[in-house]
């Protein structure tokens, strides 16, 4: 029951079919899955690292173009980049002496998923009540 | 150019018709909107409030009902909802002794489009370097 309500969207009506191997599987799966939500929400959570998500979403950039528009030092935008790139929502890579990051989608589409079952599970649910009402409604209110 | 930054997604063209009364409405508008985002974020970065959320879109629950699959105290759990309640995320009110949880959709929302809005402008760019590519692409590799 713990399970179900952690994890509501997977299917336990299999659960006999797998074996202890699949089922820790599952659940490291499961685990990841939590921490990486962790890190994209915590990553998201700060104004510096979204203005920094907002320039790369307009294409790649140097982390010194990054830093240009940011009121603080170079050390300080280096440690917000830290944070983004430990969550997965930003890849960079070195080519001579230039480090170009980029967007990741894979972490933003985790998190922009995440929120959007939520809200879709909720609207549901409204409709379902709406509907419950509209049914039961006294035949003299109509 | 700093603000331009900041917050792309603003027409800046229309300025020089806000007066600035006007101009500082839009940018405590801004300001409030940074704030709103850095709570709702903050609150889904935690596993046990999104694992409140998660039960929370399936229709409103009691503090009792929200704490029973949890393994913690509940106090603990109150906490965590305090923190669900001034992101805005959840809105609970008292009748009699009972305090019924529900979820609020509208910062669910705002949190939902800050990243699709961020994930499709990342996608236009690729489809635009694309289609650059595509054009420039030496007439001898068709």
């Amino acid at each position: 029951m713990r399970l179900r309500f952690i994890f509501p969207s997977l299917d336990f009506s299999c659960a006999v079919c797998v074996d202890i191997d699949g089922l820790w599987l599952i659940v490291k799966y499961m685990l990841n899955y939590q921490s990486d939500l962790d890190l994209a929400f915590q990553a998201l959570a700060d104004p510096t690292r979204r203005a920094m998500m907002e320039r790369l979403a307009l294409g790649p950039a140097s982390v010194s173009e990054l830093a240009k528009p940011l009121p603080m030092s170079l050390p300080a935008v280096m440690l917000h980049l830290k944070v983004l790139e430990e969550s997965g929502l930003v890849k960079s890579e070195k080519a001579g002496r230039v480090r170009t990051c980029r967007v990741d989608p894979k972490a933003l589409s985790l998190a922009e998923r995440w929120i959007a079952e939520r809200r879709q599970m909720w609207e549901r649910n409204l409709d379902r009540l709406g509907a419950f009402l509209d049914q039961t409604k006294p035949e003299s209110e109509e």
